[in-house]
């Protein structure tokens, strides 16, 4: 069915919002963890994790305008400069989607929605015990995006925790060996299963089409 | 297994490139439709897709440093004001990956890659004929990343087509009735299933974890 901007202004407004949050394909989900200078702990879901280069290697997320509602995870960001990424895996898609229920700040979600928090290395953010892929980053620069009010929060990765198995050759990695989920919307969660690695595309080496 | 960032940097530069691609998790995978003010198309494979917000229904994607390469897709973003965003499904994963290969500006990918275009409402952007699930977005803004010289380049939707089977109740999708597909890396393509959808998550309404 095609949809005209004037279709999709006069959706109800729940269903306009899934179905915009749905309609840019599977997102990653992942859990960021972090601590406020008072030393109390954070977990929050979120979609919106784009790789932005490798060297530095630069990962960045989308954080709802912060005058809208409390943004815990922000916060703890400025204050400390430090945060965790965190895969999600099957066996525990309802631990983090509760995540994003509006707990006061002095509650921690690692609490809340049975999920642990451990540490490596000296590092300060915590990671997610049930997370087997998972990354430390240090805060780098908040970008305004004026447009919407959005923002969008620059880490620089400091180290990763990768399991062995999901490891391949050339550094390529399967996301399936760890049961990983996706996301489409806000609710709808995929599991994934690895089909193809392509090699390196270039004009001369097209295969037959 | 425990990487440092030090560990992280002393990779060979292809494992590096490919391991930090895939660490964010799965990945939307988009082919996006432009014309030149020739009237030539363009299509390119984006893994970096990303939603921005709602209302306004803002989309936004990573280019990599536009001084590196030729970069057609921009070009004739800032030349026609207006592109396309095509969900890549199962069965033409191959044409849409080698979309990725650097062919000369007056070759259309649409061409070489075995793809059809195809246009709508008097829309001049080419949309995927193969592709279910797709939308038409006029260029807002480009917003630079200093730290890497990439640029978020932001569209609003002004239509979307989407198949009635894909929709589900309040505006929830099911992207694996079109066998959209997820990347990890820049290699590494995966099938969806989708296996859960969770209610809107409140404080009071935990369940027993």
């Amino acid at each position: 069915m095609f949809y005209s901007k004037e279709d999709l202004a006069h959706l109800e407004k729940r269903e306009r919002i899934n179905l915009l949050n749905s309609i840019t394909g599977i997102k990653p989900v992942n859990l960021i963890g972090t601590v406020s200078a008072e030393g109390n702990t954070n977990l929050a879901i979120f979609s919106s994790v784009v790789h932005l280069g490798a060297n530095p290697a630069l990962i960045g997320f989308i954080l709802r305008p912060p005058q809208e509602v409390a943004r815990h995870t922000y916060e703890n960001i400025l204050a400390t400069s430090v945060f965790t990424i965190n895969h999600v895996h099957r066996d525990f898609i309802e631990n983090a989607h509760y995540t994003s229920a509006k707990f006061p700040v002095e509650v921690s979600e690692f609490d809340t929605c049975g999920l642990t928090a451990e540490y490596h290395e000296g590092f300060v953010a915590p990671y997610v015990k049930e997370s087997e892929l998972k990354l430390g980053l240090i805060y780098r620069e908040s970008i305004p995006i004026p447009l919407n009010n959005t923002v969008l929060v620059i880490g620089e990765v400091q180290n990763a925790i990768i399991p062995d198995r999901v490891r391949e050759a050339e550094g390529h990695l399967d996301l399936s060996k760890v049961d990983d989920v996706g996301l489409s919307g806000l609710h709808s969660y995929y599991a994934l299963e690895k089909i193809a690695q392509l090699p390196y595309a270039r004009p001369q080496e097209l295969p037959p089409f």
